[in-house]
């Protein structure tokens, strides 16, 4: 018997604003919820996602990651459009866009999962100075105070590596067979924001939010960068900083072999 | 007898995003019903807001100006501050904050009013070019087409001046005195967004929507940009172009004497 069925992964950014998370909820709009909602009505067969990320409500996403299988006609490299005319509604530009958008759409091998085969995530963390601002509230950190970025920049450097991070996972998280998780990269880069990019083979519930909490007491003075190496060895949540808010914060990317 | 009572002017941004507009409605979120009701529970009060601009339902501003008078104690330059922490509920940086802010409050004469008083306005226009962006979808009209901004510019130029702009009203707009205004300046800038900062003594309803849309169609080749002058002459609102979406629109600044 011959099968028709694609296995499809999608490249997804969201504005976590407008959303409870990503996880499909019974009562909340979550942007899994939405899309499974609105392909399942497109290709008129009931489609479950595989996401890579369970986003927090007021993540965002640039590069979100799903897989699905579904025997369907429509050409790949034509899916992204047309899921997009779906989310949309409608694409005349008198409508204010979906805050959903698939980035891209391909075929894998019937074996590939988003999510199993996942081999490591960028997130990105954005931090504005100074006051708020009415446009920017949903997605930057705003800490009033000045912040000494080449020091968060120094503290974020004692990340890389493999290392036992417990001190970095929200306190009250399902335990997990090993903390311990190998960061390819960290660093605080200075512009009209400031970003946190952090890459690493896997992450902590809260991870990203504690790790940027507490780069922000080293910018604020509160700590200094070397201390992080002293945290990351007590394992001790009580050890490290304030969880930053969720906003602030993307998924970036998600590596595959 | 004497009275402490206070004439303030206050200077407001808001993300019209999450408003059905300006003006006070029943059973509508609007910036001058969330902003009357915010203050007159903080001062204890009933304050009603002359404001200079009824702007539309998800149009935006960066200096949007409202007058009221109220006998309070709170010395004029800590009112923003007092009034930003009333709005936001809490400053603790956990929040998203607020999607109005207060930028400045200023004390003026008895006799001046904030709408009466107006000697013109400044609006901005904000278009990008090519694919919609999740996080900028409430916050720029997307063009999916190359725009040829030179184009764009000199028909913005043949605006500049005392002309009647009974072209640029929206039709079925109530009867005005006059359709006759003044355009102190108008440029199409070109950058991360391609921006209309335009400027006059006053606008008609939908104006800088309508001539948006007219200049969009210079810049996709439709329209020459000296059409713009035969439009005018006109005085034939069908011979002008389209109604660009209300979230490109911010109101920038409000001129006084």
């Amino acid at each position: 018997m011959i099968t028709m069925e694609k296995n499809i992964l999608l490249t997804i950014a969201y504005d976590g604003s407008v959303f409870h998370g990503w996880q499909r909820q019974p009562a909340a709009r979550t942007v899994q919820g939405h899309l499974e909602q609105t392909l399942s009505r497109l290709l008129k067969r009931d489609i479950i996602l595989n996401g890579t990320s369970r986003t927090d409500a007021g993540v965002h996403a640039y590069g979100q990651r799903a897989s699905f299988k579904a025997d369907i006609g429509i050409p790949v490299e034509k899916m992204a459009m047309v899921f997009n005319n779906a989310l949309c509604g409608r694409e005349d530009g008198a409508f204010a866009g979906a805050p959903v958008r698939i980035v891209k759409a391909e075929e894998m091998p019937p074996e590939f999962h988003a999510r199993f085969d996942c081999k490591g995530k960028k997130y990105i963390y954005k931090i504005c100075r100074g006051q708020q601002d009415v446009f920017l509230r949903n997605y930057r950190y705003f800490v009033k105070d000045e912040l000494d970025v080449a020091a968060m920049n120094e503290a974020a450097s004692y990340l890389i590596g493999t290392h036992d991070f417990k001190c970095f996972e929200a306190s009250g998280s399902n335990p997990r067979e090993t903390t311990v998780r190998t960061i390819f990269d960290a660093k605080v880069i200075d512009g009209d924001s400031i970003e946190l990019h952090i890459s690493g083979d896997g992450f902590l519930y809260n991870m990203v939010r504690i790790i940027t909490g507490t780069l922000v007491e080293v910018g604020l003075g509160k700590r200094k960068p070397g201390d992080i190496k002293t945290i990351i060895e007590s394992k001790d949540r009580t050890k490290a900083g304030h969880t930053a808010p969720p906003y602030g914060l993307y998924l970036a990317e998600v590596y595959y072999e």
